[in-house]
């Protein structure tokens, strides 16, 4: 393993170790039960990096920021619960196993997903920071999950069913849909390090690997492995989605993605000791699932 | 009008007023509209009134309350769009309106919940209080909302479904679904307040109006008239629900309704100026819709 990949483990191994701690194994009813299947499946918690890679840029302790990354992992949990909602995109599998409605059924995957995205808030609001601080985290959370942010682009998701949308409604749809969470992860980081001075390179960034990160779903839909995506491909043809390979053609996707990760590494370079971010970005544009 | 009719009203008219300005009127998705569509019913405001009363006894200023006033009553909503769609209740109507499914659509009606849910979290997080204040109506209010509060009353609520329950698990059922909500927009007032004195007869006061409330939405399930509830009545039976009527007969349900009340009372004679609060409660008992 390089340095980076160890730190990327060492981040999962710690926000996973946090997540265990914030819900109970034993208790309550179903949707306890239902919450952590969903929390605990093994996603690749790009989200919780960002926090805790922001927050050790901005000199936080790393205890600080680890309810954030919490946080963050529990709403984007919640939206992936929903989301595979029979009433929205209706998928029976994530990352390989039963979807969560498939498993617990509908209705306490509905009050599942409302408990995650509860108990992040809980979460943000038992961080060890001053009030303010935890406060704006909250506020700004809030914000980039909320109508104006992840749940307008899931909204804008449905309306583009079934007819071609412009590319620039497609750009926006997904800086809603997956750019904000990811941009308010890395914010999440500067707020716990008080570091007000990196928060604009931060979301910069952020914002350009979550393009990225949104074209490469685009490219892998087509020419990926279903085995080691966990879903089937082709499902945006099917579903007559209107992507970045759909609009600009298979390489110009490519280019596009690349060019958004040239437009992170610009960004992360202005920060010293970087490397972290620059291998990140790479990865998010070089990875098969 | 009376002076406590008067003041209820004023509540509502606040309460409203703020709600208004919380939500834009234009701008974004549908899920916008479906928001406002559900935040703007004509609710009764009581979780509003009794965040707003308790600042007012613990001598807040109304505007520090106000947010939380909004806050609780954006969860309210959220939970009754979530508990309406087809996979929960399956309820075409609410409050005589067609339910925001049935408005909107099962995927929007979704995200507008989750919209509410979420925007309950960024109002509270504004409110001008201390930071450390807010950061507690946070974490107060998403326990009362989450898998161990209401949430998981809603679930136990559908596991009922079809089979009788002892009467101590439909209390519980009761204090999770309805009383916590009810409970924590006390607490928030007094949290605005800094009247930490106050807070235990606060909680212990709307824990008792809240069983009292859901004993009464039994009683009016079977005695109520349609068009004032807005919603058939004999619904608990036909979806073979145990009630505090099914279980205790209606006398007895009657008697236990005004024994908590009367509960309530005691709670509330223990503060000075609590006139309102103890209209309240008579209120809550004697409702007919």
């Amino acid at each position: 393993m390089t340095g980076n990949e160890i730190r990327l483990s060492q981040y999962v191994q710690k926000t996973e170790a946090a997540l265990d701690t914030a819900l109970p194994k034993e208790g309550g009813t179903l949707v306890r039960e239902a919450m952590l299947y969903s929390l605990l499946g093994s996603g690749k918690r790009i989200r919780a990096a960002l926090v805790l890679e922001f927050a050790r840029l901005g000199g936080a302790a790393e205890s600080q920021a680890l309810p954030l990354a919490c946080a963050v992992e529990m709403i984007h949990a919640y939206s992936l619960i929903h989301d595979d909602l029979p009433c929205m995109d209706n998928d029976d599998f994530r990352r390989g196993q039963p979807s969560c409605h498939k498993k617990f059924g509908e209705a306490c995957a509905l009050l599942a997903g409302d408990g995650l995205l509860t108990l992040a808030f809980e979460t943000a609001a038992g961080a060890p920071l001053p009030g303010e601080a935890k406060a704006r985290t909250i506020a700004e959370l809030a914000k980039a999950a909320g109508w104006q942010g992840m749940i307008g682009g899931q909204m804008m998701d449905l309306d583009a069913e079934n007819h071609e949308i412009p590319l620039e409604t497609l750009q926006k749809l997904y800086a809603m849909k997956t750019g904000e969470l990811l941009r308010v992860s890395a914010l999440l980081g500067c707020i716990a390090a008080d570091a007000s001075e990196i928060e604009t390179i931060a979301q910069n960034y952020t914002s350009a690997i979550g393009m990225a990160f949104q074209i490469t779903d685009d490219i892998l839909d087509v020419t990926g492995n279903t085995e080691k995506l966990g879903k089937p491909i082709g499902s945006d043809k099917e579903n007559g989605k209107s992507t970045y390979v759909s609009l600009l053609g298979l390489e110009n996707a490519k280019k596009e993605a690349c060019r958004q990760i040239q437009l992170a590494r610009l960004q992360a370079e202005k920060l010293e000791d970087s490397g972290f971010l620059i291998w990140l970005a790479d990865l998010i544009l070089n990875r098969d699932h």
